[in-house]
């Protein structure tokens, strides 16, 4: 049998869910893993506060050093989440020759690069599962399932709370407002969604795939990342004519110029693609390797239960390889492709959406047209209804264009009279 | 640096694959897996009158025993397929202290349970990512990815013929013959097709799922398998009228009285699913798991480099953990739930779409409708479109009816005078 020895810290959501699996499933564990899991500890901030049954052989401690002190800890779950003093636990968690798992994406974002040096550097085990799409499996796809392919994109739909919104906002023609609402009332946004809605969550999440799937450490500044708040129903409205629908699309590509790009934005997707049918909370993550080609996994990337079973897969990866040498996951996670350079979101060329609201008028067409074609920038299609309205919206997709051309040539059309506001700009994907 | 010595046996188009993959990606597997693979040996029939290039420091051989008595090999990887000679193969490496990994579906369909138990005897492990779904990660997500949830549910679209094939049916209104010829031409079905188009390829991949999922050995002929032969274009386009799309699935089901049904059969599901838009050769598997919920995962399930890649992240596990005495995958191979128990086909109960050709005149509706209401079988709903011919065809939709009361019911309105031909059966499923 093999028994492997866990502190749990931060008792909120996730970790009690994570002590319920524990609870509910230690025979299973017994018999089809040959695994004891014992909880020792758990700290908490608020721990006396809590109502917590079932745990009489466990110490409910406020103190973490009741954990990083006990020589018994094998493990260390890390639940505290954000920055500090996540980190502080997890090195002083390294240092006391503890294996981590954790679900924290905003600091390995930040710090993946110094944290798995640190465990490479103290020959301990770190899991991280929970932090990308919960309990569906997407870093032990990458890292193992398809282990030996070398990957060459990533598209990813890995934030439920926003995820939820567009498919509100599409299904139902709400406002952006309104579809936050009904997020917030049906618990799939926290009342402050800052984080969700403007896409860095997302970004935290790209930073790990991109550094697990194209093999280099990105800094979230070398992320371009832009949320959904802008998105409005007219447009999503458009997309449904055109055949298309708008997903906050997490994107990461590398060229064979080894050049990496990744970003993070409201993306325009062919609906009969299979990330198009991902809809509500469920997170979807679709890769390109080589030679195997795409694999898309789909789940619901978000709720209790669902990190709760990405920690106790990781705990159970864990207790069957804690006794030995073999090293956390396959393949050497501090291992960097040192050809890899990343690209400026100046240098990307997509195709866009563009929508402007202009004075409806002959010549309104030619000189917007005309601003863009000196900008290099090449119309693949223009629709342009009546509405019997002065200001009536054209729509025109475009072919693949210099970020920095659009930007530019935007700016000047913005500033025609005949335009009446901020011409809104969606990339488009053909996602293969 | 780990070392790990192969012995290949078998060399047709997935065995050329695996060694173009160990040669083109030495560098890489060295840099981030620490691994190196030491192709030793190649045993093939007909070794000799292959065109092999960049292997002079691998013996080619076709006695099996220089791979077999070769104390330095440490695994073989089968690839010769079918059940003789591959099973003596497997067990004479086991018994000589190799590692085995495999993609041969129809031997662990058949003897899964013997070679498991041998594995564990001799403290071996066994690997088979390829034998479902090629390099789609489908037995790492069920035994690792996911480890600690339990399945409830399991759908797969797990022949890329038949999903080829019903994909053609189904976008170009062929024939099943004019849809099979287009496979054939474009290499996605052999000359002798018998074993995808039966069903029986499904059904042996599901035998393999059924035991990782749900943990129960399962015989071949305890899987009700039908294959794609009887399915017509007419029932395509009432399908499609009905929003629905036909796939041949594979299915298990874990019931909350243990009682586990497994079956291969033409599905009718909703359109807007998930696994209605996986067409052409695409592999997919939707998993019922609790507590993590739903996930699904598809890919290229077959091909050369498809399956090589499953291949080669079986040897990347492997070399990860020869060293050492954890077991081959999460979990117990030879765990079985003592408790489950196997479903007749007859006691299953689902919801059917049935197609009569029956003369065009007052009184044919009731007739049958009478029939199917003395077998207990309610309808949901009934289409007879005008054809303007003396025969035309009735589509009901059924209730959740037990499968041998349609059997019954359909064996008397075949024997009405008024009905043109045998009835038309397809069962349907919500995939919840």
């Amino acid at each position: 049998m093999n028994r492997l020895t866990v502190g749990l810290v931060g008792y909120g959501n996730v970790g009690s869910g994570v002590v319920k699996f524990l609870q509910n499933r230690r025979d299973y564990f017994k018999d089809k893993f040959n695994t004891e899991f014992v909880l020792k500890t758990i700290c908490d901030r608020s721990i006396h506060a809590k109502k917590i049954t079932g745990l009489e052989k466990t110490r409910l401690t406020t103190n973490i050093a009741e954990i990083l002190n006990d020589r018994a800890i094998e493990v260390i779950v890390e639940l505290v989440g954000g920055m500090h003093p996540a980190k502080e636990i997890i090195i002083g968690a390294l240092k006391n020759n503890k294996h981590v798992v954790t679900a924290n994406k905003e600091l390995l974002a930040n710090c993946g690069e110094e944290l798995l040096k640190l465990t490479h550097h103290y020959k301990r085990n770190i899991y991280f599962e929970s932090s990308v799409g919960a309990g569906i499996p997407v870093i032990k796809t990458i890292t193992e399932g398809v282990a030996g392919n070398k990957f060459h994109s990533l598209y990813g739909i890995i934030n439920g709370t926003c995820n939820f919104i567009l498919s509100e906002m599409t299904k139902n023609a709400y406002s952006f407002k309104q579809a936050l609402e009904e997020a917030q009332k049906r618990g799939f946004a926290e009342s402050n969604p800052t984080l969700d809605i403007n896409g860095m969550d997302s970004a935290h999440k790209l930073a790990i795939l991109v550094y697990l799937g194209l093999g280099k450490f990105i800094k979230l500044k070398d992320i371009h990342t832009e949320g959904i708040t802008h998105i409005s129903p007219v447009d999503i409205e458009h997309a449904e004519s055109l055949n298309l629908t708008i997903k906050l699309l997490a994107i990461a590509k590398k060229d064979p110029n080894n050049e990496i790009e990744a970003r993070v934005h409201p993306t325009l997707i062919p609906k009969d693609h299979p990330l198009a049918t991902v809809s509500g909370i469920y997170n979807a993550i679709f890769l390109g390797t080589y030679p195997l080609g795409h694999i898309l996994l789909s789940g619901e990337g978000a709720g209790q239960m669902s990190a709760a079973s990405g920690i106790i897969s990781d705990l159970l990866h864990l207790a069957s390889r804690s006794h030995s040498d073999a090293p956390s996951m396959l393949g050497n996670l501090v291992y960097e492709n040192p050809n890899l350079k990343i690209k400026k979101i100046d240098q990307i060329r997509t195709k866009f959406y563009l929508r402007f609201m202009a004075v409806d008028k002959p010549g309104v067409l030619s000189q917007i047209t005309g601003i863009l074609g000196k900008h290099g920038i090449s119309i693949d299609s223009v629709t342009q209804k009546a509405q019997h309205t002065s200001i009536a919206p054209i729509i025109m997709l475009t072919d693949y264009a210099p970020e920095k051309m659009v930007r530019l040539a935007l700016d000047k059309i913005h500033k025609l009279p005949i335009v009446n506001s901020r011409p809104v700009a969606i990339r488009m994907e053909k996602l293969r």
